[in-house]
């Protein structure tokens, strides 16, 4: 094959390779042919106009290497023109947000000579993406090779090799230089300041950004929950008064510190760009189908899918779907109780060395029960969500994330008060460990030293993928949850959280950038369903922190002759507590004035410029 | 005086009068001049560039009338320009609502010729209302002839003239054909039809039209509540199984209704093209007040207010106001309670006649106090709210409202749920009545003979002013009350609502048509603040009918032994039933999918356009 470049060619290709295609290694070769020509072909003929070149590696050890790994790259001309399409939102020299132009390039503020360092690495690996998912079939009836492989007009072409398993993995590289700039100043000095937020977006986008955002901002968020946890924990355990004091402080500031978030990440998003994008004029997702039509908002050519439909499969399908599961998993738990409940009268009937493992054997059977069916659900729900075809990836992450949670929460919640923290966790933790095997052998391979292009893809290849960033946001979830639940009898838990925390960030940043995959850049907006979620959990943790109250033994004790009395008025302080949220949560505005502002002048820029461009159309005519 | 038009020259002036503006018979010559001057002047001089022409009025019966009586009208080219100056939104030639623009016109729908009927009457008043409260004093130093009225640059001159008591008042003339049409396919015919919306709308303006919409909408909903709670009325009074059900029923249907109505009032504002008007652009309200500054948003020159000043105002000064008024309405009520526990030991020591008169003492000082507390408070709260400066009208009436509202909203449940339905009820029935007789004295007054000009401003000078929706909706609120709060022992109370706003529509639709003055239109989006009260009261609702089912006795009788079991069961239902609401409020969307892919049309024809314009714009320097 004459299409790449050997090793002996040259060590590294032409252009820098921003992306790397692993095809398997038995693809036909006028299927390979094809594609790269797609790839390369111009844009008026429906193409991606991308570079691509083939890396063909040494056989090492008598090991052959797969021969299909292509890297991809661009011209700087053509990225800027693919900034246009998907969107991006750029600092224009009069300091607003403006959708990016390829034409007005030179107005924006940032753009010097012919734009080199304009563009973000991550918004660069985006752009690329984006064109290679949107490459969709022409009038090919099938993938050249692969009559079985059929293709359908508008259908993405790198959807259905991928589904195919023609194409293997397609992922960005790692930029060796900047993220050594980046780990540097992100977690090995030791220092006393933020992380680098803008360098991280910069690096891997703003998903990821909002992500360490967020884990920063909730640390110290926590920080006056665990001062004033310290003294109840060193001094007054027993005085309730000071209690209750301190459960209502936490539930108001987990409700101020969870707004103030929202402002903050509308600073971030704003400044970032992708507050201003608007999602009904993004791109779809690459796994989105349906009749190629037309976007009744923007007139662009895409797959239209009726919103109704969906809703009927969210509705009639996914929603009962849940709440069996739900059921199930109450039922599951009610058995194990029975079975703890019998295996401890069999012990207690005859307490001996076999009755007293048999003790333990419900627990173990549960947890396995539990992380099989956790495993089970997680399939069913990626499943669906992929099914209800939603039209946005962050509206499929939103339903994913939202049935996950559903389940798991009720888990955590039930099992909690059911004291049962061992079993949740379990799955958890294993989980975890599986991730640390992963760290300690990928730590070996990877150090700083400079490795030539070949090798650096051949090693990037073999890394295990980031799955997003759902597991590290549960992990703050279930934490927030342990402070917020049961605030009034743990008063350490923010103290011990925030400790975590601390070394949640280095282990983090260095999972991200020396464990795994570099992740493609998501241009998030805000940390989505999760908001909802640590919202819900904070109305929840209200309930549960009265319920406490109710529950001991000193509250009940001013009310020796009346409990119902009592119980009313613990339901009554609930119910003002519950008030006051909610009328906090309206009261804090989501977006700071002056970013309402500037969206708004964008707005009415927008409205204005619209006017006289239509009464420029109507002098025409 | 040689400016105006004498009943000798001509019965009607030469152009249609829209707006009448009274000044104080006794006002300096020079300042009319002046007046009128800037009325006429040309806009790049400053002026509103209206037409206005005085009327005389003969003597009548010995009775001098006013001779400082001018009819303000307007050319239809000034219209139009003034329709594009206030940021009307109209139906394009594509069926999207866009901002109307002069230049052009012709490309709006229902553009015919030169433009007559283009603009609804309301619309036509509402411009005219616009420009006399945008003119703003120059460097005159105070008004002609009366150095003590001083002006500052940038200040309304109107609303200068009106805070002086130069100008008397000023409001839009009928127009006695429209009336008529408008009367007839209303409330005249009787028939099975819904209320002519749009036509309301074209007369009387959003503001209105949305309140009869709701108004219909709200009885409409009530009828499956109404339809329920007749055979439950009727059959099974002592069965609480049902009840519960039913309560269950009327709080998931009231919170799908006020959902849904969210849908409907965003289609009807869409047609009537304020949904996408942007608050944030609108012209400030004329008592507005600031340096003159310019608009971040808008770049026009206006008066500029920091809204840190206003929020601390609010916060600091009219938030503890309220809280305190709220305390001595709770404070006068333990006085009226001990008072009559007072009265009735008086009696019971001694049965007679004066004792039995002394037993409805306190019930009559109480009513009068709270209906003199109600009228002071009133005051105040309007008089807080102007101080609070707010930019725009709709955020005035807001303010406004919430404070009135919470102070009336807490009078009526507590004494609600204290049995004193008649006290609280009473200041509001005072009121009705008052209404009542005024209705009858100018009914007796207005046929529907034609009047000429003169005699027809004679009249409507003289009706009262309609103060606004705000009695309307309230009156609403309460019915809304009485049908939810206690839904499970009243289960004949939506059938009496439902009784009650049949005739109400018609007796609103006369009193607007006949008993007040026309008032100008209030280009209202949604009934504002109205929707986050019924939505409170229906929150309030799951509380007091979980509540009262709590307390009956046939529940208590499930729970012989454990009162406590009993009263968590009942909590727990209720927080399913607030959590199910929540859900509810938050899966059905706010605005339909049609309008939502209209307005992110618009948003995205704009976006494009204001690319273009920087493009061209880059172009040409």
């Amino acid at each position: 094959m004459q299409l790449g470049l050997s090793v002996s060619d040259s060590d590294v290709s032409s252009f820098t390779p921003l992306v790397v295609l692993e095809l398997a290694d038995d693809t036909k070769a006028e299927a390979i042919t094809w594609l790269l020509n797609r790839i390369r072909d111009k844009q008026k003929n429906g193409g991606a106009e991308l570079l691509v070149d083939q890396l063909l590696f040494p056989a090492q050890d008598g090991q052959k290497s797969n021969p299909n790994v292509f890297v991809v790259g661009s011209t700087l001309q053509r990225l800027l023109k693919g900034a246009e399409d998907v969107g991006l939102f750029k600092e224009f020299q009069d300091g607003i947000m403006r959708g990016f132009t390829y034409a007005n390039r030179e107005s924006f503020k940032d753009f010097y000579g012919d734009g080199e360092g304009f563009l973000s690495d991550a918004e660069c690996q985006y752009i690329i993406k984006h064109e290679l998912d949107t490459l969709r079939a022409k009038n090919e009836e099938h993938v050249p090779g692969y009559p079985k492989v059929k293709l359908y007009p508008g259908k993405s072409v790198v959807r259905r090799l991928q589904s195919k398993g023609v194409l293997v993995q397609y992922f960005p590289l790692h930029n060796k230089e900047d993220l050594k700039r980046l780990s540097f100043s992100w977690y090995k000095k030791i220092k006393l300041s933020f992380q680098p937020l803008d360098d991280i977006r910069h690096y891997f986008g703003e998903g990821l950004a909002l992500y360490f955002g967020f884990l920063e901002y909730f640390t110290f968020a926590l920080v006056p929950m665990a001062l004033i946890g310290i003294p109840y924990y060193l001094f007054d355990w027993e005085d309730y008064d000071k209690y209750v004091l301190f459960a209502v402080f936490n539930l108001v500031w987990s409700t101020v510190f969870l707004e103030v978030w929202k402002r903050c990440s509308a600073t971030f998003a704003y400044g970032w760009g992708t507050l201003s994008r608007k999602k009904a004029f993004e791109e779809p997702r690459a796994g989105f189908h349906g009749a190629l039509g037309f976007n009744p908002i923007t007139g662009r050519e895409e797959p239209v899918y009726p919103s109704s439909k969906r809703q009927l499969r969210i509705y009639l399908v996914s929603v009962p779907f849940v709440l069996l599961c739900l059921y199930l998993s109450f039922y599951v738990m009610m058995v194990y109780f029975d079975m703890e409940n019998w295996a401890i009268s069999v012990y207690n009937e005859n307490p001996n060395f076999g009755t007293g493992i048999l003790l333990f054997v419900p627990s173990i059977i549960y947890a396995v029960v539990i992380e099989i069916m956790n495993l089970l659900y997680r399939y069913a729900a990626e499943f669906l969500t992929n099914w209800e075809n939603h039209r946005l990836e962050s509206s499929f992450q939103n339903h994913l994330v939202l049935k996950v949670l559903v389940s798991l929460a009720t888990l955590l919640i039930t099992s909690q008060i059911l004291n049962q923290v061992m079993e949740a966790f379990l799955p958890y933790w294993l989980q975890r460990r599986r991730n640390k095997k992963v760290h300690k052998r990928m730590r070996r391979v990877m150090g700083d030293k400079e490795l030539p292009l070949l090798e650096q893809v051949q090693l990037e290849t073999e890394m295990n993928t980031y799955l997003g960033t759902f597991d590290d946001y549960l992990e703050q979830f279930l934490l927030f949850g342990y402070v917020s639940l049961f605030s009034c009898v743990y008063p350490l838990a923010a103290v011990l959280v925030v400790l975590n925390n601390i070394t949640e960030v280095y282990s983090d940043a260095f999972k991200m950038c020396h464990v795994f995959k570099r992740p493609f850049s998501e241009p998030a907006a805000n940390i989505g369903v999760w908001q909802l979620a640590f919202e819900t959990m904070s109305i929840i943790a209200v309930v549960t922190n009265c319920a406490l109250i109710g529950l001991s033994s000193q509250v009940k004790a001013y009310f020796p002759e009346s409990e119902t009395q009592m119980i009313l008025i613990v339901v009554a302080i609930e119910h003002v507590l519950l008030a006051f949220k909610f009328i906090l949560a309206f009261v804090i505005p989501d977006v700071p004035k002056d970013i309402q502002v500037k969206l708004a002048k964008l707005e009415f820029d927008s409205l204005e410029a619209l006017k006289k461009r239509k009464i420029l159309e109507a002098a025409e005519t």
